[in-house]
C-alpha cells in the first residue's frame, strides 16, 4: 500500500511516525494531511536505506539538488561525489538527471548510496534509448517510455517527474502565444518534439492510468512536471503555462483517487511580483498539492550567480506557500555544475527555505535565529558557528581574519555588542 | 548652492542633466523630484572627479559597498584595491568605514580615486580621536564631533551617516523593550555609550542646525542613520526602532527646509514578511525620502553566505520601494571582508536591485532580460555573456566545461532550445 492508501484507511506507517517526529508534529495531524494529499512522503518500497522526509503543508520547506551526467561531462564517480556533497550540505532530496553514460547503473548506485529521496525524469532515458535503437528521440514508442518508467520505479526511485500536462491543446496555445523562449524544459522538449513529429497526443496523458498503476505498485510519488514552464521573464504566467497547470490539477485529482501520491512542479523564470500569484493559483487549481518550484529565478541576467537569483525567488515562493525548492547552481545556463556548484546551490536554497520557514511559522525555525542572536550578543563564537547553516565555513572565515580582541575583525576593538554591554548593561530579552 | 536649492529655484544643474541622461528620464521631471526631496544626488562640491548618480523615486535602485580598515586589518593599499573592485563590480557608491590607521589620509585618497559617491560615518573618527586624546570614546566632545564632520565634508565626502535620531527618549524605549540583541549599529553604540555615560542628549540631535549648516556648505547629503536598527529577527520592527524613525522623519523635514539633501537608513535584520511594511512606514513617516537599507537580512543564521541572505531581503525591499541597497558580504558577522568578499557582495546586491527594477518598471530593466532570453534561445554565447551581470565570469564558467555541441554542457546534445527549434520551428515573440 502507498502512504496515501494507508492514510485513507486511517493507518499510521513507520514513515509517518518518523516524519512526524522530525517535524515536531502530531502524527494523526500528519496522517490527515497525507490523506488530503497536501503532504506527500516520497518513499519507494524498494529504497531500503531511505530516511523518509515529508513535503507539504505546515512542514519544513524542503530542498532538492539536481545532479547527473550530461553527454559532455560526468562520471559515476563524479556524480556519486556530488550526491554525498548535496546530502552533507543539507539537501532533502536529490534528482539524478543523467543523460550520459550508463544511466541505469548510476541510478541504482545512487539509490543504494542515498539516505534522502531520489528523483528522476524517466523520459531522458527513454529518449536516449530511442536514439540508440532508432537514431532519434522522436522515434520513442509509448511502450518504450512506460518500460523505462517501470524499470526506474522497480529500482527504488522515490519520485519521478512526468510531464503529463503537455498536451496537443497546450502546444496549440504555445504557438498562439508567441513566446520569447518557447520551451526550456528538457523533458518537455523531448515530449513536445515527439508529439509534433508523430502528430499524436502525449502518451503520459493518454495512458495516465497506466502510469498511476506503476506508481502505485512501488509507492512512487508523481511529480507532475511543467513542460510549459517559462524560461524567460517575458514568458511568465502566460496561457500555455496556465493551460498546462489546469490539466495538472485534473491529474492531481485522478492520482489521489487512485491512491498515488502526487506533487506539482512550477516555474522557472518569474518576475518577483508574480511569484505569490503563481503559488496561490497552483494551490487552488491543484487543491493544495505540494508545490515544487525550480528557483524561481527573478531575473534572466544572473548567469554565474543564479543560485542567488534562485534563492531570492525561492524565499518568496516558499513564504507564499511553496513546499519544495529545487536548487539552482552558479553554473545554471552555463555548464554542468561541479561539486562546489552543488554545495553552493544547496546552501543558497536552504537559506531561502529557512527564511520562509520563519514566516511560515514552522516549529523551531524562528527559535534557531533567536538562539543565534543571543550567541552573537555574547560574542560566543563556537555557538554561533554551531547554529549557522554551514558551521565549518563560519568557523573558517572567522578564524582566517582573527581579531586581537573578543569580537570579530570587522569592528575589532570597537564592537557595538561589547560597547553596549559596558554602558547599557545586560538586558533581559522579553521576546 | 545644493542640488536641492537649485531645484527649489527651478534651476537645472549639470549633475541633474547627467543623472537624467543616465536614467532615461526627463530632466524637468527629475528636478521636480529633487525639489520634493524624493530624489537626492549626493555630490560634494569638492569631489571633482565624481560621476554623479541619483537615488530615489523612479530611478534605478542603487548599490553601496562598505569598505575600510578595522583596528585589526586593512591598509590604504588593500582598501583602495577594494574601492577599485567595488566600482568594477558595479557599485554606485562606496562607504569608507575605516576605524584603523590613518583615517583622514585614506579617506582623501578614496575621494581622489573614486568616480562614484563616497560616504563616511564621521562618528568613527570622532570616537577614535577621543580615545587618542582622552582614552575613551565616551570622552568625545560635541565640538570634537562637529570638527570631524566639518573636516570630512571639506574633504569631498558626498554623503555622511549621522545617527541624529538616537535620543534619550529612544534609549528609554530601548530599555523598556527588552531586546535580544540591543544595539548593533557601531556608530549608534558610540553615541549611545556617550549619552549614557555623560547623561546628555545626542549632540547630533541637539545641534542639528549646526550639522545642517555644514552639510549645506558643501552639498553633503545627510544619510540619517538608524542606530536602533534591529540586529536580530527577534528585535525587528519594535518600539525603539520606530521611535527613532519618527524622529528621523521630523529631521527630514528640517533638512529639506534648510536646503540640505537627505535620505534615511533602515534595517538590518527583518523577517521576510515585515520588509514591505518597513518600507511603507518609512515612506509615509519620512514623506518619501530615499530609503537606504542594509540588507535586510531575512535570517540570522546565514553567516558565511550573508550576501545571499541580504540579496533576498534587498530584492523584496527594493521591489517595495527602497531606493538604495547597502551590500552585505559573505564575511558579515565573521570578519572584515576581503577583496573577493567585496566583489561577491556587490554582485549579489546588484542582482537584488535589478530584480526589483524589473517590477518597479525602471526604464530598460526588463528589456535587458528580454534580450538575454533571445540570445539564450539562439544559443548566442558571446551575447549572453555581454548581457549578464558579470560577463567575465559568465564566459569563464561556460568555457571551463565546454560542450561538444553548440549548447552548454548541462544538456549537451539534448538541449531543449535546439530541439524546439527543430520541431516547433522559429516562433515570433509577441511580447
Amino acid at each position: 500500500m502507498t502512504q496515501l492508501e494507508v492514510a485513507k484507511q486511517g493507518g499510521i506507517s513507520p514513515q509517518m511516525k518518523r516524519v512526524a517526529e522530525q517535524e515536531g508534529l502530531d502524527v494523526e495531524q500528519l496522517r490527515q494531511r497525507i490523506e488530503k494529499g497536501v503532504v506527500v512522503i516520497p518513499a519507494n518500497t524498494n529504497h531500503r536505506n531511505l530516511v523518509p522526509a515529508g513535503i507539504g503543508q505546515g512542514l519544513r520547506t524542503k530542498v532538492n539538488a539536481n545532479i547527473g551526467t550530461s553527454s559532455d561531462y560526468g562520471t559515476p564517480e563524479s556524480e556519486l561525489a556530488k550526491l554525498r556533497i548535496a546530502i552533507e550540505a543539507g539537501a532533502d532530496a536529490v534528482m539524478d538527471l543523467s543523460t550520459g553514460g550508463d544511466i541505469p547503473g548510476l541510478r541504482r548506485a545512487m539509490v543504494a548510496a542515498s539516505s534522502v529521496a531520489i528523483g528522476t525524469v524517466p523520459i531522458y532515458q527513454a529518449g536516449l534509448e530511442a536514439i540508440e535503437k532508432y537514431e532519434a528521440i522522436v522515434k520513442m514508442t509509448p511502450d518504450g517510455i512506460f518500460s523505462v518508467i517501470e524499470e526506474q520505479c522497480r529500482d527504488g526511485v522515490d519520485f519521478i517527474t512526468v510531464h503529463c500536462g503537455v498536451t496537443q491543446s497546450s502546444i496549440a496555445r504555445l504557438k498562439r502565444q508567441g513566446r520569447v523562449a518557447d520551451v526550456v524544459s528538457r523533458g518537455g522538449s523531448f515530449l513536445i518534439g515527439w508529439m509534433l513529429y508523430n502528430q499524436r497526443e502525449n502518451p503520459l496523458y493518454e495512458q495516465y492510468d497506466r502510469l498511476l498503476e506503476i506508481a502505485r505498485e512501488h509507492d512512487v510519488t508523481l511529480s507532475l512536471g511543467d513542460g510549459m514552464r517559462p524560461g524567460s521573464l517575458s514568458d511568465a504566467t502566460d496561457r500555455p503555462q496556465l493551460d498546462e497547470l489546469i490539466t495538472l490539477g485534473e491529474l492531481v485529482d485522478r492520482a489521489r483517487d487512485a491512491g498515488v501520491q502526487v506533487m506539482v512542479e512550477g516555474p522557472g523564470h518569474l518576475p518577483l511580483n508574480q511569484i505569490e500569484a503563481n503559488v496561490q493559483v497552483q494551490k487552488t487549481i491543484c487543491r493544495g498539492a505540494p508545490f515544487y518550484v525550480l528557483g524561481p529565478l527573478v531575473t534572466d541576467i544572473g548567469a554565474g550567480y543564479d543560485h542567488i537569483t534562485g534563492a531570492i525567488g525561492g524565499a518568496i515562493a516558499a513564504a507564499a506557500g511553496a513546499d519544495f525548492l529545487c536548487y539552482v547552481t552558479p553554473a545554471e545556463h552555463l555548464s554542468l555544475p561541479d561539486a562546489e556548484d552543488v554545495r553552493q546551490g544547496v546552501i543558497a536554497s536552504r537559506i531561502a527555505a529557512h527564511a520562509a520557514d520563519i514566516v511560515k511559522g514552522v516549529p523551531g525555525a524562528a527559535e534557531r535565529d533567536r538562539q543565534m542572536s543571543i550567541a552573537r550578543k555574547k560574542l560566543d563564537w563556537p555557538e554561533q558557528a554551531r547554529l549557522s547553516l554551514d558551521p565549518e565555513r563560519s568557523r573558517r572565515v572567522h578564524a582566517e581574519h582573527a581579531s586581537a580582541g573578543t569580537a570579530c575583525s570587522m569592528c575589532g576593538k570597537y564592537c557595538a555588542m561589547a560597547l553596549m554591554e559596558k554602558y547599557l548593561g545586560v538586558s533581559t530579552p522579553r521576546c
